[in-house]
């Protein structure tokens, strides 16, 4: 590619309508967030099953997961969590083009990062899923075992201890994992973005 | 996101064959280089639109509409350039994997280019497509008004000229649209794609 060769050819491919007629589904981003150990990436990829039973295509973008590919070249320094954030909204957003319902689960902490993301994703298609638990019932579950070590100091910018996570103000939807259990979780959030993937008409 | 956190949760996740069988079709990437002018972007819009009719749901990556998405931040420097299609794979391979055709579209000039993406998407995925035209031909087309600016030595690095396009050795397909009209063109393409679109059995 040459620097003055950057033409945009979108003008020649598929409208995204004929897409999504194909598929007879509505592309969308649910972007999860929450703590570490609130349950984001088990509600994610449940949904993704229920999705597909009930005939909808969808993906599942993990923090984690991108983080052995696209984002492997990433530390875990500011900058590096920012563009981190960027490039998994812009995956995101080509994904939703697609026609595919898109889970992305990522601890999104800051509301400054939440609106980042909306803004590449757009209003259209974005919506917010904060999957909430307290700091204590987190430790408690400890899945990971990340808490003990952010106890014992070892993990200096731990997201909830030494490193803040804002509460969202107004989010699409709230799964509150500590006071639901994970299939009662899991029912609501896929009862809410059941109807969002439908095409009008 | 913590710098332990890293646990991918690919097994809670949807084997990727589950997600073939909803959308009756096989993941693929099929990476179409050669030089500017030659007609990869064209001949991946129409091959988005040939599968479409077809019923085979697919994406189309353009080395040139990413970067004003995910590969803003890069620019033309080798080290650029790498990243810039590192990136394109990975993110053709996360497609792939959630069933989706997908078709490239990137010059891809050097034979380790071509090995490099391969390495990233996998044998089992990835088919090269060699859009083959002469530098005469596509400075004769000259589309976008680049290789006027080439010969007037605006565009140091011109593939073609300034820099080189290395011919492949063995590519899978090879579309000769110097020879073939478009429309023959893009009719072996397809041709030759669709029957690995599909679900074996």
């Amino acid at each position: 590619m040459d620097p003055m060769n950057v033409h945009p050819v979108a003008d020649k491919l598929l409208p995204r309508t004929e897409k999504e007629r194909l598929l007879r589904q509505r592309g969308r981003v649910f972007w999860l967030y929450g703590l570490s150990g609130s349950g984001k990436s088990t509600l994610a990829a449940g949904l993704e099953r229920r999705l597909l039973e009930a005939g909808v295509a969808s993906v599942v973008l993990d923090g984690d997961n991108l983080r052995s590919g696209l984002n492997e070249d990433l530390g875990f320094e500011n900058e590096d969590r920012r563009e981190n954030l960027r490039r998994v909204a812009e995956v995101a957003k080509l994904f939703a083009r697609s026609g595919l319902v898109t889970m992305v689960s990522f601890i999104t902490p800051k509301e400054e990062f939440r609106e980042a993301v909306l803004a590449i994703v757009g209003d259209d298609d974005f919506r917010d899923v904060y999957v909430k638990a307290s700091y204590a019932a987190c430790e408690e579950r400890d899945v990971k075992g990340l808490y003990a070590k952010a106890q014992a100091g070892e993990i200096p910018d731990f997201t909830g201890k030494g490193s803040a996570f804002e509460e969202p103000a107004e989010p699409w939807l709230t799964i509150d994992t500590e006071r639901a259990t994970p299939e009662e979780s899991l029912e609501q959030l896929f009862a809410a973005v059941l109807p969002l993937t439908e095409l009008p008409g």
